[in-house]
């Protein structure tokens, strides 16, 4: 049976650990801050934006929200370039997708690579790929978190990607080419995905389609990260059938519980350590 | 027998069509200016800078060169800004690799992306990752432009990465996340580097190791393209043992007079492109 990459439970400590830093840096007079950007008035990112701002109070980082209801591109870039010059603000970040009829591009390529603690602008994505020194973004520091806690080596394996996406796969893939590892890609709609798959020493999924993966699939002794998030009403199932791939994992994140309670906490981690430089 | 998908004559057509494109631009009063940077006083270095130069007199693309020989990190920084903002410049290249104790990284991140006809910023990398519009190395833009001028579709494929770095195969791949293939990708020193080799349609090599690549470790009517440069002495040879190989291939690029023949042209190609917008 596949040990349970525990997301929540991994969560807590790294928390935990969180606040201690915290506290230690206030000691030294620095209140890591953190300012949140909610663009237009979507009422799910709002949420997400409110459970960010509140995660942050409970480990002791100050947070900052800055709704722009209505507006336009040059004006989410101007609130930026004023966050980007306050040396109060160590880190933040700008709620996506942010509407339509603005530029995203332009709004994430304004933001500080210094300061982009949620890993979301092109240069940052340039530096993962380079092999260079920045914050990632929340959803590969998590997988490698949880690797990290339950001791699992992530060098000297195969990594698939089967589906990916700006989120997880494109940053994940290019972060392990800069380790020891093999590498392999396939699209979500990729006939070779089957092939490709049962490759994986370890599999990181983002195809965001209900148990697209099963326990016929994969290697036995397959370490299985998935990141679906597919809701049928009220329920949300992976992308891996969990049950089924637990017979010959060694190591599954189940979902709801995996990676995702983690993701709040990773940015909030990125944005202590901003204020620890 | 494999096609050779040949460089030279490719980057002559190419060639041909700028000489055009930029009597064109010169008629409505638009010179296309590529400013290289030469940093610190390596021979290499300066002989290549002087090529890319007079090709792109050839080409009818106007040039500066500014070469520092003793200098620092703030002062390449400062050129660079000065350029950036210098609207008679198209584009700019600074010859890699700058000195040991210089900061690389600075330099090549104070590039404006739109001005980064080389495609060595890491903004430009992210955006490639990203899939967005922006300037794609000479070497991928190569390999692409080689492709189609051999009626070869890129799409539907699977490609392999032997060997990757900041050069060829890290961009290459990052291209490739964003079009319809799968993608497998292998250090140099990979234990399953036969067996991910085989499994390609096409091979992009950059292992920097002669001859890594032969007959019986490639998939029947595979497309090769090496991007080795070997010297033994004044010879040089691919990655790939280009004679064996071409008996299984479909199409091979050779060494010398593959890829290499057209990374000036695609220099001047991008600069070019820049100047009309």
């Amino acid at each position: 049976m596949a040990v349970v990459l525990d997301g929540r439970e991994t969560s807590a400590k790294v928390a935990e650990e969180l606040k201690a830093q915290v506290e230690e840096l206030k000691r030294k007079g620095v209140t890591p801050t953190l300012a949140l950007i909610l663009v237009g008035t979507d009422q799910y990112s709002a949420r997400y934006v409110n459970m960010k701002a509140k995660r942050a109070e409970e480990i002791g980082v100050a947070t900052q929200v800055h709704q722009l209801e209505q507006t336009n591109t040059e004006e989410v870039v101007k609130l930026i370039r004023k966050l980007n010059a306050d040396p109060k603000v160590h880190g933040f970040m700008v709620q996506l997708p942010v509407p339509k009829e603005l530029n995203e591009l332009a709004i994430v390529e304004a933001i500080a690579p210094g300061k982009d603690v949620d890993g979301i602008g092109p240069t940052t994505f340039g530096k993962i790929l380079m092999g260079e020194e920045c914050h990632h973004p929340a959803g590969i520091v998590a997988i490698m978190e949880l690797l990290r806690r339950y001791n699992i080596d992530p060098e000297g394996k195969h990594w698939v990607i089967a589906g990916y996406t700006n989120i997880i796969g494109k940053p994940m893939a290019a972060l392990l080419m800069n380790m020891k590892v093999s590498v392999s890609l396939c699209r979500a709609d990729d006939p070779k995905l089957p092939e490709i798959v049962r490759q994986g020493d370890v599999i990181v999924t983002e195809l965001y389609r209900k148990h697209a993966i099963n326990a016929d699939m994969v290697k036995r002794g397959v370490v299985v990260i998935d990141n679906g998030n597919n809701y049928e009403g009220k329920k949300v199932f992976g992308d891996v059938d969990t049950e089924g791939v637990s017979q010959v994992a060694s190591a599954i994140t189940p979902v709801p519980g995996g990676v995702g309670p983690l993701l709040i906490t990773m940015l909030l981690r990125n944005t202590v350590k901003a204020a620890s430089h």
